[in-house]
């Protein structure tokens, strides 16, 4: 029998009722069913954005997409820009900055570390002329949860916007746009938002704004002019990804339910559950425990194939892991743990990668004790 | 009760197996899983594009996307091309095109009409730099199928490109690659093709692919170069739209078991009824028989208000019908008649057109006479 249990950040399993959500019979999306819907469900994306008033746009695509509104439509060729680079989604955001012409300062930090605050303000001070600063909120090549209203903090002075990849992060852990100061925020719908793949959202401050209304950059498809023109009367510029709109109704609906804070922290719970889990198998974590993210894991076991080991894992045990990306390629292996995960999920994807580390019960019991042991005396 | 017949030009009303395919589980996207299914789904979409060797490239995203894709991997910025335009898609190349900074010729051809392709012919003698000729094979904003073949062949000697918005004709109505050497087609997933929107496809001849790996736009997204080359692997180069190819694997298998040949028939056929029908009630159709579009029907009442029967037909009888853009707005209704559309289909469509109409019967004996009556004397 086959039945894999998908533990990658990204996409991730969907609840039942979402996955029926998603096969609603198709609607005119010009309609007036549709055009009530569209702006009901941005109202109730918000509160994960952690905004009251921004303007918040959906777009067909991959969080790609997302991420490539927000560099053509803040960015003109030739401007001068900040890329915080410590994983592949750092290096995504520095690749395109590159593709559309910007002028590019990047700090390169080490995979597995985060952003350093300090040297975002050093940058800043150093070239005035910086009109944007690019970060990744949470780092899911690395599992780097990056502390984005410290950057955003690092500012001070400085007029740059601040642009954040928050794919991976947004509906996990606290994005708080009005409270932090910033100014674009991206996500998709396949990770947090336990939808399926497909479908983006953009966030902007009144202040990107004003820069998206001046920025020359080529753009059609990508025009958030024309998505914000459309959404007066409730639409998108082009044919939507309904499917994935009906899926997310249905998710909110179970975010709502639980409550903002009680994911956030059952995510915190997840992470400290994996993180004890392989502490006790005596395998090294990549990310100290105070950039630790509360959506991904990675693993970095020494002196073994890393990937023949996830395989095996994957194909005789029935887990899927992700592998390493880029540089970390071969070198960890990465469990997600985002969206509809429970803890009785991360003791079964212990429990397979402490088989095929051949350490039988070590890890899940360890996890056991961090979800309900207060102390060696007794269940919590 | 509720039940709302979905006779727009896409999205589509999918068939309940698509539907519940749509709903699978999600998997690893970068797994063995997926990345044998995806080269299977883009052969098996191959014939539908008429082409036994050109590239098939998917894009998460709409149908615009797969557009934007061939202006930016075709055209440089200050290339000459040629635009046709006769509706509104014509028109949306038209602004990309613009957008992306090409020197444009652009032949605008009344709407409601085809393109003339010894216009075309002219124009590439006068014109001898023109790169490329973007053209729309079904103007589903007027409700005309264009001859692709026959502008296709008026490049005569010129090397010019042909690159064919097939979004709304693409599995409705033949289109031949390969036999008409057309270079690039693109199309999307929520018309004929029967899935939900969201997936979009790109194919490129040879000649097409030499243009692509010159072409100097700025582009990452929808940098062709970067699809191609994981497609190597069964991958795309970012999270793609799964469950719609999920719903589009359980579509291939009702277009294989039905045949293209008899897909395309029975469009003919739809048509045939749709005009037959709307003739018995003395209500002009948009277009003439030569240029009528076999997936879209174009209905333009006189002396009425279009736009009110339209929603009076939606919200009391129940059948959805698509209104006129652009320059037809409030001008015409539009029927659309693509993919999972039976002759009872159009028979209930067209009932309620004649009771908005006030001609009970008429409409539909008209129809039911193209469809099973050979002459007056019997059934066929």
């Amino acid at each position: 029998m086959k039945k894999l249990d998908l533990r990658i950040p990204g996409p991730v399993p969907l609840p039942e009722q979402v996955l029926r959500a998603n096969a609603q019979p198709m609607i005119n999306h010009r309609g007036k069913d549709f055009t009530a819907r569209l702006p009901v469900i941005l109202n109730r994306l918000r509160p994960l954005f952690g905004t009251k008033e921004n303007i918040l746009l959906p777009l067909t695509g991959s969080g790609t997409a997302a991420m490539e509104a927000a560099v053509v439509n803040v960015v003109s060729p030739g401007d001068s820009v900040l890329v915080l680079v410590g994983g592949s989604f750092g290096d995504r955001w520095l690749q395109m900055c590159h593709r559309f012409g910007a002028k590019i300062y990047a700090i390169h930090y080490p995979w597995g570390e985060a952003a350093d605050p300090n040297l975002v303000s050093e940058y800043l001070k150093q070239h005035p002329e910086i009109k944007a600063i690019f970060v990744t909120h949470n780092e899911s090549s690395t599992a780097v949860l990056n502390d984005i209203q410290a950057l955003a903090e690092a500012r001070s002075d400085s007029d740059a916007l601040i642009i954040v990849d928050a794919v991976s992060s947004l509906g996990g852990t606290p994005v708080e746009m009005d409270a932090w100061g910033l100014d674009v925020v991206v996500t998709a719908s396949q990770k947090c938002l336990m939808a399926p793949p497909g479908l983006s959202f953009i966030c902007l401050s009144s202040r990107a704004r004003e820069v998206v209304s001046k920025t020359e950059s080529l753009k059609y498809y990508f025009d958030l002019s024309l998505y914000e023109q459309m959404l007066e009367s409730g639409e998108t510029p082009f044919t939507p990804n309904l499917s994935a709109f009906f899926a997310l109704e249905e998710s909110l609906k179970l975010i709502e339910e639980e409550g903002l804070e009680q994911i956030f922290k059952r995510h915190i719970l997840l992470r400290d559950m994996a993180r004890a889990g392989i502490r006790a198998l005596d395998i090294p974590l990549l990310v100290k425990d105070e950039w630790a993210s509360p959506t991904t894991t990675s693993v970095a076991p020494l002196g073994v194939d890393v990937d023949k080991i996830r395989l095996m894992i994957r194909d005789e045990l029935g887990v899927e892991l992700a592998g390493g990306q880029g540089q970390l390629a071969g070198k960890i292996f990465r469990i997600g743990h985002m969206g509809y995960v429970t803890p009785l999920d991360i003791l079964t994807c212990l429990a397979a990668i402490e088989i095929a580390f051949k350490k039988p019960g070590q890890a899940v019991a360890a996890a056991e004790k961090t979800w309900r042991f207060k102390d060696e005396s007794g269940i919590v």
